[in-house]
């Protein structure tokens, strides 16, 4: 079906997952048989859906489908979550006229109800009649839980298109992948090359964020390309692919940092960059450990300029530093200067902050020559009453 | 002074530092050269006191003094920091007639300010003139910051004595140590051994709290002992060493259940019991995972029986673990069961968490026979309010 467009091909539906009348069913179809690049929770308590897509990277199977359920994780939930898995391959398989190894699976929402399969069935029968290029959007949104709005990135060059959506909110501290991220390029490009970039741009981009440190069951960014441009990148030398990587780079981050403002109850973006690391890995590390702090956060979310709680953060990763050369900045005024509290009005940068939609937080170590950035929101009431009340 | 007074001794005072009148210094004497043991902060962004307090315990040093000031933590202060440790010593070593490296320094508050060694001297002189055995509870009041009641545990056998009073509220994640906590004994007691006792201690009770998953800057706990006893311990093997160390462990215990149950606007302590793992390290890790949870910790304070949380929280630690073992416990109530969700009903678990005062986790990794405890406490909007604004 639907073989004529050649394209990614879109739908969103509704199950009945949610208790709201949202919709919590996304599909990505391509009639063309697309290369596989994936990055996934590095939980051990994770979804069954995880293990499958994983095992379908190692075979470096050719994928056709991606089913994205919300309102259920379908993680916690053993041998039936497992099925559960392999039952809607089955069914999305058969609806699209594709073997159940060409679809891939990934789920969001509460952790340990079993997933009803017959709402399931049922809202996929009929998403996949609205499959069209052009329902992005919605499937952007049918995948979304506490999130407030859609997250879509879009870049295209002369030489290929790249295009993805995101969604994240709570439980977001991603170790070596993030939170569901589907991106879609029609480069023509070896698979060892699609992977390689992706790692790179999740490790630059997802792995530097933090709305609350936990970290999900579910995660998982998959990269598919249809290989249908014009250039082929056949090996690493090839300055396309430098530019891809950068492109793929640049869309991630757009996509990592949407995720971080629609942090739930986030009212405020932080923005920590750290330099003067002995290593880039260093300095992301110390970036994050502030990001995540959430005393830190608090202050922020009162405008408080109260960087010592900044400062303290610096000094418990296992990263080597010199408290005595340290500089921090906040929002541009210099607060701690070599180690010695600098003169500055608090009054002032209380105000400032308190206006500010984005907190920059400047940190020279002053050990090194490499920096590192990582994303943080401020921690308010409402994250508290979010969280207080999901699964019952 | 006071000399005819063989007892610990105490005092509290006012120096100002506080923008409240509450009390703000306190002194703990003893006529009697101490034996000294400490534990700090492993945080490499420390207050100057740490670095003092390290150094004379290195030299094997009696101690006969502690000044303890709250509302000032004198960190990230650099070299007027550390002038006013050396500062502190030489005025109390002066008004007590001792020597200025008799005395330990411990100070908690806000950070990045310079300490007012106008306001301390002040308090120091009224402060030392009220001197007095009796005066324990106030002094454990004086160096409380944002607590809500004083945390003092008493135990006494026919052989030895031992006190200790500790403050904690926010910052609390401690690494080989936690907040200011101070203790003294008269056990005659060689100082290796008072030593290798205070670690353990530590490692069992502070080292397995956290209200935020912040680790402090200026986090110590000093244990005093003027040998007083009539009968002493000589080495390793005596019985009484073993009884020591588990007075020790408990009065530990006591003060760090404590603190939590004081965590910055906590309402409930959680209790987190984590058995069949393979190292009880590998325990206390996975228990304290669940304890510093934002989410599990809103699910708490929200009576949310969201078991999901902890069970995604049992996975992301160094520790290898198989979710298809696992079981998990709220309550009493099983909630998970060999990795698949259990049958139990969630009203019914919702409202009798909300009752509870400690909500209790126990899991079962199945892997081992070692077990670990962890404690925390919910997050509520309070702990959001609280330091929203503390610095400005």
């Amino acid at each position: 079906m639907m073989s004529k467009n050649l394209d990614f091909q879109f739908a969103a539906g509704r199950c009945g997952l949610k208790k709201t009348k949202k919709p919590d069913l996304a599909v990505i179809y391509s009639s063309l048989p697309c290369t596989y690049a994936g990055v996934f929770t590095t939980n051990q308590v994770h979804a069954a859906c995880v293990d499958e897509n994983k095992t379908l990277l190692k075979r470096r199977k050719k994928i056709r489908a991606i089913i994205i359920n919300s309102g259920n994780a379908n993680a916690c939930t053993g041998k039936k979550g497992i099925q559960a898995v392999k039952k809607t391959q089955q069914i999305a398989a058969k609806l699209l006229k594709i073997k159940p190894h060409e679809v891939l699976i990934a789920s969001t929402g509460v952790i340990g109800i079993y997933l009803d399969m017959e709402k399931m069935k049922n809202g996929l029968e009929n998403s996949i009649l609205k499959l069209s290029s052009k329902n992005l959007k919605s499937a952007a949104r049918a995948i979304l839980t506490t999130d407030r709005f859609e997250k879509i990135a879009v870049k295209k060059t002369k030489d290929f298109k790249l295009t993805g959506f995101t969604k994240g909110a709570g439980m977001i501290h991603p170790g070596m992948a993030t939170m569901l991220c589907f991106l879609m390029t029609d480069l023509k490009i070896p698979q060892s090359l699609l992977q390689a970039a992706l790692r790179s741009a999740v490790n630059d981009t997802f792995n530097t964020i933090s709305v609350d440190a936990d970290m999900s069951t579910n995660d998982m960014v998959i990269l598919l390309s249809n290989n249908r441009s014009k250039k082929e990148i056949t090996n690493s030398k090839d300055p396309l692919y430098s530019y891809f990587q950068s492109a793929l780079r640049e869309v991630c981050c757009r996509l990592a940092k949407e995720i971080v403002i629609d942090g739930e109850g986030a009212k405020k973006l932080i923005n920590v960059q750290v330099s003067g690391a002995k290593t880039s890995e260093d300095a992301k590390e110390i970036a994050r450990s502030i990001a995540s702090s959430n005393l830190f956060k608090c202050a922020v979310f009162g405008g408080d300029p109260n960087w010592g709680r900044a400062a303290a953060r610096i000094g418990c990763t296992g990263v080597k530093v010199d408290q005595s050369k340290l500089d921090i900045y906040l929002n541009n005024t210099k607060v701690f200067s070599d180690g010695n509290p600098a003169v500055f009005s608090k009054a002032k940068l209380n105000k400032q902050i308190k206006k500010s939609k984005e907190v920059k937080v400047i940190v020279n170590l002053k050990l090194g020559k490499k920096s590192g950035t990582a994303f943080g929101c401020d921690l308010s009431y409402e994250y508290v009453k979010f969280n207080s009340a999901y699964f019952t």
